[in-house]
């Protein structure tokens, strides 16, 4: 397995924001370690970008990733 | 990515119904993210908003989002 | 949006009981804000019904949304 | 709504084995709020019954509502 | 409901080895209070293990059930 | 059931990014003790590796996985 799957190796961002493209990364590197060819990914890409469900339950898996990593860091409260 | 992911780059709101506004909001700009055309996600909204499991399937996904920003938000117990 | 999405606008409630019902309508409310049309809300409600799977499924929305008004309410301990 | 929803109003049990089954009962109170038609429910509930991923469904939410209980409960660690 | 459905009544178990057999069983016995047919079990067994989205959604309720477990033995931190 | 389901029966990981690959780990093996003829499981991995929601259903699981991975090991905080 050589797809890194946490960038940075931290789950430590500065904002909310960061938070989010982390965790949407996150989620999209554990897909690429499970199927690495870049051009079956890219036609599966275009399949679920225009399947309602299939978009909600990337929403689904980004929402789990983003509760770790929220609670990483101790939801930005500052 | 120039979505911005989470408004006001924060968790923290004045109440649970604000809270709630943001989890739609959250899950709603992931979908954005990653079908950024305006065209294709209000023909997808049609799809899903009439779509039994598809309405569901929302409702789980803000469910999730809402565990988060109550949690960062210690429940608002005042 | 104009949906009240947490009636009473706070997560504590006097018992598990309560805190049940509020898990069931904060979760309708949700579907509601999604699709505001009484009329569709109706028909679609008469199919998951009816849908074995489609019933599971609230509960499981239902069980997500508990989980988080029983932390909110440190599980009416006493 | 007459359908109570937490038999004995709190999360509290005795075992993990009872925690198990409360998180059963209250799954099906849930369905039984949703869809409170006897006749409706049995036939469903023979559906589900012998289909494979609507019985993993079923396990899920159990899932769920047992890791709330169980939190109640500080897992039982006596 | 004669099924047991927590074996040996405790969360706690020696090992994440251990605790993961336990989430396992419990899913197992779950299923099994459900459809208390061994031979309709069976056949089910049969379809979910030829079915990749089958296998997939028996992975997610086992991860649930770990994380319960997980948690009940904080880790198994020693 | 001879498959080991941790490996190293620990959940303690040096990192972040050994976290999510034992997640992925632990993952399949638990597919592999459900499923645990070789060939039947090649055949399912080439049916779901091409199968856009099944592969986001594979990211969700490990979503899971790795929330209690990461938990266990106080989210590498340092």
């Amino acid at each position: 397995m050589t797809t890194t799957l946490v960038p940075g190796n931290t789950l430590i961002t500065a904002s909310p924001e960061e938070g989010r493209q982390l965790a949407i990364k996150m989620a999209r590197l554990v897909i690429k370690a499970t199927q690495p060819d870049d051009n079956v990914r890219n036609e599966l890409r275009d399949v679920y970008a225009h399947d309602a469900r299939a978009l909600i339950d990337v929403g689904h898996v980004v929402a789990i990733e983003f509760a770790t990593i929220a609670a990483a860091n101790n939801y930005w409260r500052g």
